[in-house]
């Protein structure tokens, strides 16, 4: 995973444009934001997710890349002081707090759009009728039926008092929907069959529901120096979470469930896909 | 014209999801935004463009509000606190102003999102390769190396003692982009023939920067009634502008130039585009 993570920050590097000229201000911090590092479990599912299909690799690792553009914008605009004000993202300064707002909404704005130019280009894909189907893919997993509407639920007066259900549905849009594009995009890449790709849907689902469980356990248990973000902060504004509502041992054991059954999903494919299972069983086990 | 913006706010309307569900209020902002009117003239460039190439209407409407759904983020953007402040837009309070900071954010990102969703979608182009082209042109002149570049090098301080040259480069970003992607975009949606394509992209060139020299025109003689958006702020931000340098007078001569030779750039055609030509004349003799 490491490897892969190197690999997906050297696209990047490739793909964003270099810092100079009148405008070097904003891609510098396009470019703070997307190589800072960071686990880049959504470009490891895209490749995982790909491979399965036979994907050439060097358009998959593209195809990677917009998606992690598409993770670091978000955080960028999270992160602002009319969001969620957080001046600590991925063990540094947020974009706002080591440039300024206005730098950081653009260069939220810039990674946004260069995802789609990424996935719209033709070395990410030959076939056109690939790349139409990953921006709109991508355009839906981040719009308002998605990334974006679950921020702005995320940021409702109701949301301190939200029971189960009102989280599940939080987490489904905010970050479960990239979570299961990224699986989704393997197979768009691979043409594979319908119920190929449900399958890899179905697994990210669950594994998403996973990863924020465990999100909201790490976030009572663990310190900002290992997570390299602040921690307890939902708790601090009376937010409800999985943990805050079943005990943080209902809570770990529900996410142990959603891995099995994530697993579970991968049965169709006659050669088992190995690092899929083992990814949600890091996702699992992290403790960052 | 005004026929013709109708048509994109209805099908504005149409294509923006309805504002209900926990997400409601930030589509509610997406909607207050895209359909508070305005000139609408960048769809009408789509359409008048694509109507050179025989290009069915329809497809020719959904691409035109696609673009005008890019020109909304932008100006909600452009109007946060963090950039130029500005608390109305189109006779109207501007979005942070009316709803709040967050939603404001969350509903740029919303409308610049839809946008690829829009053109990605078959509903704008039967041929996938055409959906793909025109999202590799959105997403080139919405980005860092267009309109996200454009508004960073306007917010940067130097910017006040730009001169010509400068204030000119920064015009093609900001506003330029766009309006030229205008005009190749009804291109595209026509598989327009190279030389066609490279005379309209010349065309919307010229009347870009005359309509931002028109625009800087108006913002020093006009009042904010008559253009519903606050006036004099480049002056009182003692920013460089185009009557600022070469007075009223030659900056209108230079934008009545500007608009002579746009419309040369249209004698390619077998048939006049006598509407185009009639635009170019709106942009440089309208009052708003």
């Amino acid at each position: 995973m490491a490897a892969r993570a190197e690999a997906v920050t050297r696209r990047l590097d490739e793909l964003l444009p270099p810092a100079d000229g009148p405008r070097g201000r904003v891609v510098e911090a396009m470019r703070y934001s997307a190589l800072s590092g960071g686990k880049r479990l959504r470009p490891f599912l895209v490749m995982e997710s790909a491979r399965l299909f036979g994907v050439d690799r060097d358009n998959a690792l593209t195809c990677a890349a917009a998606v992690e553009m598409i993770h670091c914008y978000s955080l960028i605009h999270d992160d602002l002081p009319a969001m969620d004000d957080s001046d600590l993202r991925r063990g540094r300064a947020t974009v706002h707090t080591a440039f300024d707002e206005a730098t950081a909404i653009l260069a939220g704005d810039g990674l946004l759009t260069e995802a789609f130019a990424v996935v719209a280009d033709p070395r990410c894909h030959g076939d056109p009728a690939v790349r139409a189907e990953l921006a709109a893919g991508l355009a839906a997993a981040a719009g308002a039926a998605g990334m974006v509407g679950g921020q702005m639920i995320d940021m409702a007066p109701e949301r301190a008092a939200f029971d189960l259900e009102g989280i599940t549905r939080l987490q489904r849009l905010k970050t479960g929907a990239l979570i299961t594009f990224s699986c989704e995009a393997g197979a768009i890449l691979g043409r594979a069959p319908a119920d190929r790709r449900a399958a890899l849907r179905a697994y990210a689902d669950d594994l998403g529901l996973a990863f924020q469980i465990v999100d909201d356990l790490l976030d009572c248990e663990s310190t900002p120096e290992e997570l390299g973000k602040p921690t307890g902060q939902d708790q601090a504004l009376g937010k409800a979470t999985f943990p805050g509502l079943l005990g943080a041992e209902t809570a770990r054991a529900r996410a142990r469930e959603l891995i099995e059954r994530a697993c579970g999903r991968l049965a169709i494919f006659a050669e088992k896909p190995e690092i899929l299972e083992q990814t949600a069983r890091f996702v699992l086990e992290r403790r960052f």
